[in-house]
């Protein structure tokens, strides 16, 4: 019998998802569960994108460009350039989802064997990707006792080799929800210049800033052109995650015209996606205003509940919508399954997603969870309620 | 200044788009170009698959199973089972696209430097994932004389190494049209047996056979079960090509397993062409009738003609909507480009595909080129008489 690949029995299950089947049988037993576990919004999709699928079907559902529709990718660079990120449209591919973008972002600057250094904890499927894309991810640890700033460029530079090709962040970050200051951005640039490396930044939760603080993109700085690649995707901002559209975005045209490569291979993004995203640029400025208001006031409501729980240590964000909590329990993942399999709380319990599937390194984060505050404030106060009386059970057992 | 990966060097550019330059240039110009270089058909969508977008659209646009919607893996079960393939549902992943089924198959069977034998000509784009996934394509070649029918297996057994792992086809043939009877997959089936191989059949085409040929699926054999790995896509069935939903379909657990994980890594495919596709499983079956006698028309109408140019040879397709023909040119290439850069025929030219960029073998197929017919039948007959004329003004010149 012919055998799977090595690298498919090495790409890893996403720690999202290995929980399912116990939140699964949960909810046969009659349980409510509030998914704190996943990052799928409850936020509508804004309206002008749905209509313009509505009303502007074709009669043939053609293939687009490869790089996605020249008038998208046209408004998408006003779109950014508003945003003071100077970039036009053949600086943009438009990829399918933000996965696709980081896919052709690795395959166009890494091969096998090759390194790239990203902080953790990081967003889980950057393992996926990296075993698809044959190369090995070289983790440098960002700790909760610091809300998860960047880590000292020395410590990156310790654990830079030959094979190192590039340095991968998440800003705002999932899941620690940290938004990296414009002085870290910098540092990071000065060693992505010294070093010959590229600077890739998932900058998926771009717009998801509360504080007034204001986000920094690596596409800012003057002097790592050649250098900088940004990721970015529609799913969170117009909570479209199901149109599978995001884009890769840099300044380099050797990366560029590779990418283009992958992008012609793959024929072209999805074409309905790609009408619901072009009208989504229209969305107006009050339905962002919204938004943010809405995921700071829940982002406020979780991190008072969190810390008023005893032995909870929590990181606030500054941005995204996600954060670690460090909990007082010996291991976050028997946790989170006993949470689901053993426990209830007036017939209700929460999912959460245990932490370590977010670390690279054995052993680190294993009494951390991440949560997303996705759910409306009732359901996240609900929600603490459950996790407290569950800490405390737990512990009591 | 960092450099793009030897990957992104080596990934190759389409050969349908190399050309694209210059048919730009062509209308720029004020030619009419006549585009028998593209698989794009002019048949519409199902009316269903549109309907059932503009009907069902969601509020939130989320993220489905990265599977794919159950109801729809469970319908198109059902639609296989009609077409006498006895799969279920837990044998599909949905996929955005045949490319990323071929992807997700590639990833899960095939290590960086592992190599897979595919009959050439091939789908190009077998090139691109190859490069993508980090293995070796091998190719057997197939001949226009013998009408590019599956090569003797004594012409498979010389290629294997303890590195092959599988055997591609395209069934029925993107380029040839060729469609391999029952005989010629039970050989392959008896190889991959023999020497543990798995044996990928790209059958996007499964519909379009024209001469009451019936399609001989993998998934049929009895006994390769474990190395039969379907790849299906939407795209050409429903004249859906920008929907990007296909699928990789196979009864071996441990594949099915790997692909899954590649597949949970990149979320979920498209939602939008989900329910477009889903929906399209309803399309009456006098839609297909319709469209089958149409491609059966023009393909009878192109071959007719191309025979009646004075040195051209052709293999009659018995599926797809392709034909390679052979030209009394000196090269196809430079043809093809002159066609477009320095020729016209009151006002009007064609744009071919040279055959040269489906061979993976150097310096084969040079005289060859692809037409895809996918233009109505009055068109075919004005493109070949442009091309009649192309070819006798270029041998004088």
């Amino acid at each position: 019998m012919p055998k799977v690949s090595i690298k498919g029995q090495q790409m890893p299950e996403s720690p999202i998802r290995k929980l399912v089947p116990f939140s699964e049988a949960a909810k046969q037993k009659g349980l409510k569960v509030y998914h704190l576990n996943i990052g799928q919004p409850d936020i509508k999709t804004p309206e002008a994108a749905l209509n313009a699928v509505k009303n502007n079907i074709p009669e043939i559902l053609e293939y687009s460009h490869s790089a996605g529709f020249e008038s998208y990718r046209e408004k998408l660079a006003d779109y950014y350039q508003k945003q003071n990120v100077q970039v036009d449209s053949a600086d943009i591919i438009i990829t399918t989802g933000g996965s696709e973008a980081l896919l052709f972002a690795m395959g166009s600057t890494m091969d096998a064997g090759d390194e790239i250094i990203i902080p953790e904890p990081f967003y889980a499927n950057y393992n996926g990707f990296s075993v698809a894309s044959g190369i090995n991810v070289v983790p440098v640890i960002s700790t909760i006792e610091n809300g998860f700033a960047l880590p000292p460029i020395a410590d990156f530079e310790k654990l830079i080799t030959p094979k190192t090709k590039a340095i991968l962040i998440c800003n705002p970050g999932n899941p620690t929800g940290y938004l990296y200051t414009e002085e870290e951005i910098q540092q990071l640039a000065e060693l992505v210049k010294e070093h010959d490396l590229f600077l890739i930044a998932d900058e998926v939760y771009r717009e998801f800033t509360y504080d007034g603080d204001e986000h920094y993109s690596v596409m800012n700085v003057s002097g790592i052109e050649e250098h900088a690649i940004m990721i970015d995707s529609v799913s969170k901002r117009y909570s479209m995650c199901g149109a599978r559209i995001g884009c890769i975005v840099s300044k380099n045209k050797a990366v560029m015209s590779a990418a283009m490569k992958f992008a012609q291979a793959r024929l072209s993004p999805p074409t309905l996606a790609q009408i619901a995203s072009e009208a989504a640029l229209d969305t107006p400025q009050e339905y962002f205003d919204e938004v943010i208001k809405e995921y700071k006031d829940r982002r406020d409501t979780l991190i008072k509940g969190l810390s008023e729980i005893e032995g909870v240590k929590v990181a606030t964000p500054k941005g995204a919508f996600y954060c670690i909590a460090k909990l007082p329990v010996d291991d976050a993942d028997k946790f989170a399954q006993w949470l689901l399999e053993s426990f209830e709380f007036n017939g209700e319990t929460v999912m959460v997603a245990p932490a370590a599937g977010f670390y690279s390194s054995p052993n680190v984060g294993t009494t951390e969870i991440r949560i997303a505050y996705v759910l409306k404030k009732e359901d996240l106060i609900q929600s603490i309620t459950i996790l407290k009386e569950g800490i405390k059970q737990y512990n009591n057992k």
